[in-house]
């Protein structure tokens, strides 16, 4: 872990270094939104993961930053329309954008990252970034869409929920490591093998997220149990609700779907998922993503930066908040 | 005219079929959103620009309405979020998309058909042309971000007001004449001349669009002065203000800039315009343009397909509604 923390430290400066450069080329009016939101901190996992895969495959160029920070400016992109979506009041313990500036600015914003990003991986002239990039925000778009449409339902299949979070979380991810292996001109293999370790990590990370939502309060600094009154049929939400009798189910299921929950009722299930163990058996699903992770890594070369992508997969095992 | 009106008779279904088979591409919870913004009209004539100038550059191929439709996939996202950030009750004489349909829903399908136009321009493994779509959506979200910015102010210069209706509304035409030139795998010069045809024919669209916007409810069918009640200051309003005394301009100026102009002061506002010949100032402004596009015209071929383009320019200039 302490392996992790040097790394990201010595490559964060000129992360967000790379960043601001970016914001600097999008329209003036826009700039305050966009630093509003890069500002409010964010781990820097994606573009780190394109500069480790792009310097593991022996690109140790200083310009695969200017890339590395593209999938970074679609995550934001993706924050700042969630948070109008979901009317959010704070984002990572600061107030959302739109609660600062008008509805108006922060759509545009998100749509002139997106566009600004966009010509970024253009500018190099590689068919296969583009691709990959493009790939990665339609995928991204229609997990969120997925998500949506089926939240407050308790018709969807794990297999949907899986498919939605491939889409909403792991592309982005994957297309991180994917960007990387692309700019050092890797051969299909081995973009595949990076594909594979950015998937399945990000596979993890939200099954590790969606176990976190039921962590306490005091642990993670979030309201407990926001799944459940947003109507996210989570995995460990699913395992309590088949853990239910018919007759609770039917009252679960009428307060799911009406998205009528409160706080109080969330903080109940909550308790009853970490007594029963639900969240830490999700935890244990994503160790199977992780497993993966890793297989795909052992393909890649025995070098510093893989040993610090294997520390990346302990970091979303073992992540508390 | 008539050869014109022929000619979008002849690709229009080809092209709506092609949108068709664009919008199947969607998450399907998006597509009935996309379909109503694609029913509700719209004259296709940024696909119609690219196939013909594709065409009139030598590329026959039944493909290239694949990529004729993603400007008009870029167009309508920005319709999709617009409509979210004007609050507009009807588009195209239909309700606005956000009336039917959740504003997530439409902010997301504004996503969804930007990140899959993006796919399938990707797809195609040209890096100019992925180079040509990134560009124009960055160059419209930039346009738009100008606008909102400007709006209710009375300080932004007839310079800016240019440099926002290129990024707002001539880049994606000028886009659309540019992927048809790429496409046909023209030279330099000659895409330069096709994109100089589009970015002028886009100016004179706007300008004669915001001469328009004062003629009567009669004529258009749009509420007249729509743009004086949103405080936007377009060229013939400009020229009301500049002949305005000093202490009506004071006036103005209070009921411009707190964006309280009511119906009956914007139907004012259009009269007078009108009387003065303010409007028609603006579309002989607009003439400058269609003659530079013109000029750029004639560096191509002289085929069945220039001719059409030279009508396009005369139905810019003509337009009533």
């Amino acid at each position: 872990m302490i392996q992790l923390k040097a790394r990201l430290a010595l490559e964060l400066p000129a992360i967000n270094r790379a960043l601001d450069k970016a914001v600097d080329t999008l329209p003036e009016p826009v700039r305050p939104v966009t630093r509003h939101i890069f500002e409010a901190g964010g781990k820097r996992l994606r573009p780190l993961l394109t500069v480790l895969t792009a310097r593991l495959l022996g690109n140790n160029n200083e310009d695969i930053l200017d890339l590395a920070v593209t999938l970074e400016m679609l995550h934001a992109a993706t924050l700042l329309h969630d948070d109008v979506l979901d009317n959010a009041v704070s984002r990572r313990g600061k107030p959302a954008a739109h609660t600062l500036y008008n509805v108006s600015s922060v759509i545009l914003a998100g749509d002139a990252l997106l566009a600004g990003a966009n010509a970024l991986v253009a500018q190099r002239g590689d068919p296969r970034l583009s691709h990959c990039f493009s790939e990665a925000t339609s995928q991204t778009a229609a997990g969120e869409i997925l998500e949506i449409a089926s939240q407050g339902s308790v018709d969807s299949s794990a297999a949907q929920y899986e498919e939605m979070v491939r889409g909403k979380t792991a592309w982005l991810i994957r297309a991180a490591c994917e960007m990387g292996a692309l700019a050092a001109g890797a051969d299909d293999k081995t973009v595949a093998a990076a594909a594979a370790y950015g998937e399945n990590l990000g596979m993890a990370f939200q099954m590790v997220d969606d176990a976190l939502d039921f962590a306490p309060e005091s642990v993670t600094g979030k309201p407990t149990g926001g799944d459940v009154r947003e109507g996210k049929l989570t995995p460990p939400l699913r395992l309590y609700r088949d853990s239910l009798s018919q007759a609770d189910r039917k009252d679960f299921d009428a307060a799911f779907t009406s998205l009528s929950m409160t706080g109080a009722d969330a903080e109940a299930i909550a308790l009853r998922i970490r007594e029963a163990g639900f969240d830490a058996a999700v935890r244990r699903q994503a160790d199977t993503f992780l497993d993966a992770a890793r297989h795909a890594l052992n393909s890649l070369p025995d070098k510093s930066e893989r040993k610090v992508m294997f520390h990346m997969a302990d970091y979303v095992r073992d992540r508390k908040k």
